[in-house]
């Protein structure tokens, strides 16, 4: 678990920026995180801390999943997977479609990166509704993998996101909770 | 300047894929590299050496330029902006438009990240047509920063995107060139 010295930084280099990008939400900016290069690494290391001995691969969720997700695989020492919008992977590919509050939308993996049996870690950098986390699971599944943890370094939980999350495990990690 | 076994591992990495996104192209997916953490930490090595001691700054193009970005900013000490497409990013907003074959596109950063004077690099997986590119260091220079470095993984040089680059800076970096 994160120390409370972590999250009280974390917290006060995210920027709140209200009527973003609709009237009435309140957005959490996390780039100026990433002007600050010792607060990253205590970021990666915290989570590294985590996940170490759990996992056999991290599969990060597009765009602002990479961010982290990339760090925290090499930190571990396992691979690094990419899931991608619907278009922007070649074939062959593994895809999961879910539903959005308006129309639907797909997400894609390279078929053939993530191998049967092995222990995922599902990381983005933000865990909201759930519904895009609950759709990466639902790919790591149809493959034959166990989707061992979630996380995020962002949970806001008024959302109740993890409800969508814990038929899958009920290790869900965030730093931050709002 | 890369060796020349790190350059043959890369490209046994890359799968080339003929007919993505269209008939005619061969697409170069880097997604393998990630699977093979030895091999990333080795590219990532290569890019901060070439860089050390020259820039002040990283901006990463969205989504696959955060993926080498962010670990060059941090293995280098400095900060990581990302540059983003329009409507992802809230407000304030540097902005800048660019043309596309058919139609326009722009890319935007948060006002403020980036300070008068800083010697930037400026970082993207792919050089291909280098419109994209460009625009970047647009958006680098209206903030009244220089354009020190690009760097890219792959050079597609056919497509002579450096000769839109060259006015900012003769120190364009590619590991692969095809």
């Amino acid at each position: 678990m994160a120390t409370k010295e972590l999250t009280q930084k974390i917290e006060a280099a995210i920027e709140n920026i209200s009527g973003f990008p609709k009237a009435g939400i309140e957005f959490k900016d996390i780039t100026p995180i990433f002007l600050n290069p010792e607060l990253y690494k205590e970021i990666i290391e915290d989570f590294a801390n985590h996940s170490f001995g759990k996992i056999d691969v991290v599969c990060g969720i597009e765009s602002r999943g990479y961010l982290f997700g990339i760090a925290i695989a090499v930190a571990l020492g396992v691979p690094f997977i990419l899931i991608r919008k619907k278009g922007k992977l070649p074939p062959p590919l593994v895809s999961q479609k879910y539903d959005l509050e308006y129309g639907s939308s797909e997400i894609e993996m390279r078929a053939g990166q993530l191998k049967p049996g092995q222990r995922v870690l599902i990381h983005d950098d933000l865990l909201a509704t759930g519904g895009t986390t609950e759709a990466a699971a639902m790919l790591v599944e149809k493959q034959g993998a166990t989707v061992s943890q979630f996380s995020f370094l962002i949970a806001l939980d008024v959302l109740k996101g993890d409800e969508k999350l814990l038929r899958f495990t009920k290790d869900i990690y965030s730093i931050c909770h709002y």
